[in-house]
C-alpha cells in the first residue's frame, strides 16, 4: 500500500516522528557539507609523489627547458596524455594550466567578442543563445550568463540530451553552442549513448558555422567499476561528417592528481587549435610547463593513469554505494524521488517530487547539512519544477556522509509528508 | 673630429671595412638571439630547490589544504610576499598563477566588456583610449590592440612619462588608463622619479572614474647593484589623494624563480580587489595554491627574496656591463645612437639615429643575430622615428653575447655610414 493511502492520523504520527528526528539532528549541531565535488584528502594524497618527482631534470622530451618562458601548446608528452584521455591525435590537443574552466571561459569569450572567423557572436544582428542540458553544471551556465549569452533548457534523458529538441533548436542560427558533460554527466551521472553522440556529431552540418559543442569530458577516466561503459568518440564521428570544427573538447587532471594544482586539456580540430593559440598569445606567454612535466613523469602512460584511477575508485565507490543505499532504503518504495545510480564521476542527482527541492535543502541546512542550493543545476539558478538536488559524496568521510544522508532522507520524507498534509 | 667631417673616400674605405666584417659574420653562420627577456639557465637553476620543497606538507598557514579546490585570493603567505614586493598591505594583494600578463588582460577585458562599476568601456559613446608610454612593452600594447582600445603615445623621459602630456590627455574622458613599468622600465631601464610618481597618483582626480593606471612593477626587486634606487610608493600617495581605486599593480616571480612556472601578484584597493574577485569567479575555481606554497617556503621572507636576487645580479650584471661597454667603445664618440645604463631589469634600449632601426635589425638578422623587430616597442609596431631597438642580454652566454654585440655594433656603424653616404 502506498503511504498516501494510510489514514491521515497515521500519516500525521509519522510526520511527528520525522519532525522529532529533525529536532534531534538540529540539536546535534552538525557541520556537514555535500555541496561541491571535491576529492577527499585520501584521494589527494595519492598524488603526493608529484612534488619532487623531477629530481632536477626539467627537460621535456623535445629538449624544452620547462622552467623558462614559452610554448603555448604545452609539452609534447602532456599533449599525448590529453590525446589519450580525450581520444584525439596529439596535434588536436593543447595543454594549459590548473583550470579547464578557464579555457572554457576563454573559448566562449573568443566566440562572443572576437568570433570564430565570423562576426563575433555579440555583434551579430540576433543575440546569441546556447543550449543548456538540464540539470547541468552551474559554472558552465554562469559563463554564458556573464557573457550575455541567453540559455535554452534541453532536458536530459537517460541516454543524453533530448536530441529532437536539440536538432530543432540548432536550426535557429543564433544558437551558438551546447554544453555537454558526456560521461558521468554533472550532476546526473549518466553516459551519452552511441546514437546520441552520433546525432551530436551531425549538428555542425545543421547549425550556424560558428556553432560550437562544448564537450566537457571532465570524468573521462573516472570510473568507479571495472569494465566501465565506453563513451563513443565524438571527434571520430565529426571527422566522418566533416564537422570537426564544430567541437571543443575539455579534460583535466583536477580529479586525477590535485584538484587545485593539476593540468588541463583542450581538444579541437587543427584549425580550431591554431585559431585559439593565436588568441591565447594575447593573454599568456605559456602555461606552467614544469607542472605539466611533473604530471607526465607521474603518470607516464594511459595504463598508469587507469591504474591511478582504480585507487580513486576504491575510495569513492563505498561512498557512492552508501548514498545510493540510504536513498534506496528510505525513499524508493515510498516514491518520494528519483535518481540514477552512476557508475563513475562525482555526483548523484536526486529529483524530489515537484516543488519540494527548496524546502528539502532548507530543512537540511537547518539540521547542519549544507546542500547545493536547489536551482543551481539550471541556468539562472531556476529549476522550473523545483525538484533537482545535486549530492556530492566524495569529500566527507564515510561516517559524516552516513550521518548527512540520514539527515537528508529524513528531510525528504518530512518535506514530502508535510506538503501532502498541507494539500 | 666627427667622423662625418672626414673626406668621403675615407668614409667609403671605412664602410668597406665594416662590410667585410659583416660578410665574415655572415659566413660564420651564427645563431644568436637577443630578442626576449628570458632568464639564463644558470638563473633558473637558482630555483631548483622549489620542486620537492613541500616534503608532503601541503597545509598553508591558515590550515588550507593547498591540493584541493578553492581560494580565489591565493594563500595568506603568498599574499604577504606580494604585499612586500609591491609595498601594499596584505588585503590589497591577490595571488594568481604563472602569468601576470594574464591578470593584466583579464583586468582590461573586465574594463572593456563589464566595466568598473560604470558602463563597459566599449559600450560608452566615445571609443576608449589608453596612454602608452613609449618605447614600452609590446605585450601591453597588444592587449589594447586586441580589445580595440586605441593607444596614444606618451614619450618616455629620463624620470618617466612626459607628465604634461599625460595630464592633458587624461582630461579627455575616453582615456581609460595608462601602461607603466615604473622600475627598470621595459625597455628603457629607467626608474620613475618621485615627482612623476606623485603626479601619477593625482591622475585619478583628473580622469574619468573608470580610468585605471596599469602599474606593472615587473622588476620590483630586480636590482643589478646594491643600494639600488627606491621606487616611490604609488599606492601610499594615492591613499593621500583619495585615488586608490585608480590603480592596479602587478608583479610576479617569473624573473625571480621560474619564468614559466612562477606565481603572479595583483595589487589594488580593497574595492578593486573585491570587484575583481567577483569577476574571476566566472573563469576559475582558484589558482595553483601548491605552487604558491612552494614559493613561500622557498622565499619565506623579503630578506630571502633580496638575497636570492643578489645571486641573479651576479649572473646578469656582467652581461649588462659587457653590452654597455661594447656600445660605449664603438658608438659613443661617433654619436651613432643613444642609450641609458640601467641599474636593474632585463633590457637595454638603444636609440639609433632616426630611420636606421629597421635596417640595423635587418643587417643583424642577415648576420645571424636575431633582434626584436624594430617598432615592437611601440603601439601597432610603429616607431614613428624608426630608431628604438630593444636589447635583451640575459639569456645568451657571455661568449655569445660578446659575439652578438660585435655583430650589432658593426651593423649600427654600417647602416649609419651607408645612410650618410647615400644622402
Amino acid at each position: 500500500m502506498h503511504w498516501k493511502n494510510n489514514p491521515v492520523e497515521k500519516i500525521k504520527a509519522w510526520e511527528s516522528d520525522l519532525a522529532d528526528n529533525h529536532q534531534k539532528f538540529i540539536k546535534a549541531n552538525l557541520r556537514l557539507d555535500l555541496t561541491r565535488g571535491k576529492p577527499a584528502i585520501e584521494q589527494l594524497a595519492l598524488a603526493d609523489g608529484l612534488d619532487g618527482i623531477l629530481r632536477g631534470n626539467y627537460l621535456a622530451s623535445d629538449g624544452t627547458d620547462t622552467r623558462n618562458y614559452g610554448g603555448l601548446t604545452g609539452l609534447p608528452e602532456a599533449r599525448n596524455m590529453g590525446a589519450e584521455w580525450l581520444g584525439l591525435p596529439q596535434e588536436e590537443v593543447l595543454v594549459s594550466g590548473n583550470s579547464s574552466l578557464s579555457i572554457m571561459y576563454q573559448i566562449l569569450h573568443v566566440g562572443a567578442h572576437y568570433g570564430f572567423g565570423n562576426t563575433p557572436w555579440l555583434q551579430q544582428s540576433t543575440p546569441p543563445e546556447f543550449l543548456a542540458v538540464v540539470p547541468g553544471y552551474d559554472r558552465h551556465f554562469a559563463i554564458c550568463e556573464k557573457l550575455g549569452i541567453k540559455m535554452v533548457n534541453i532536458p536530459m534523458k537517460a541516454d543524453g540530451p533530448d536530441m529532437e529538441m536539440v536538432e530543432a533548436q540548432v536550426r535557429r542560427s543564433q544558437v551558438k553552442g551546447i554544453w555537454c558533460v558526456p560521461k558521468y554527466s554533472n550532476p546526473t551521472g549518466n553516459i551519452y549513448g552511441a546514437e546520441v553522440v552520433e546525432r551530436i556529431s551531425r549538428l555542425g552540418n545543421q547549425a550556424a558555422s560558428d556553432f560550437r559543442i562544448m564537450w566537457d569530458n571532465a570524468y573521462a577516466i573516472h570510473d568507479h567499476y571495472e569494465n566501465a561503459s565506453e563513451l563513443t568518440n565524438l571527434m571520430e564521428l565529426c571527422r566522418l561528417n566533416g564537422t570537426q570544427d564544430s567541437v571543443f573538447l575539455f579534460g583535466s587532471t583536477s580529479k586525477v592528481t590535485l584538484a587545485g594544482a593539476g593540468i588541463s586539456f583542450l581538444g579541437g580540430s587543427k584549425a580550431n587549435i591554431k585559431h585559439f593559440i593565436e588568441q591565447m598569445a594575447y593573454w599568456t606567454i605559456g602555461p606552467d610547463k614544469v607542472n605539466q612535466l611533473r604530471h607526465t613523469r607521474f603518470l607516464p602512460d594511459f595504463a598508469a593513469a587507469k591504474k591511478h584511477m582504480k585507487q580513486h575508485a576504491e575510495i569513492i565507490r563505498p561512498k557512492f554505494e552508501l548514498v545510493l543505499r540510504k536513498l534506496d532504503e528510505s525513499l524508493r518504495i515510498k516514491e518520494m524521488g528519483n535518481w540514477i545510480s552512476p557508475e563513475g564521476g562525482y555526483f548523484i542527482s536526486f529529483d524530489s517530487l515537484p516543488d519540494h527541492a527548496k524546502e528539502i535543502v532548507r530543512l537540511a541546512g537547518e539540521a547542519g547539512v549544507k546542500i547545493t542550493p536547489a536551482g543551481s543545476t539550471f541556468p539562472y539558478r531556476f529549476d522550473p519544477e523545483d525538484k533537482n538536488i545535486r549530492l556530492s559524496p566524495t569529500y566527507p568521510s564515510i561516517e559524516d556522509l552516513s550521518m548527512a544522508m540520514d539527515v537528508f532522507v529524513n528531510c525528504v520524507q518530512l518535506a514530502t509528508i508535510r506538503k501532502h498534509l498541507g494539500e
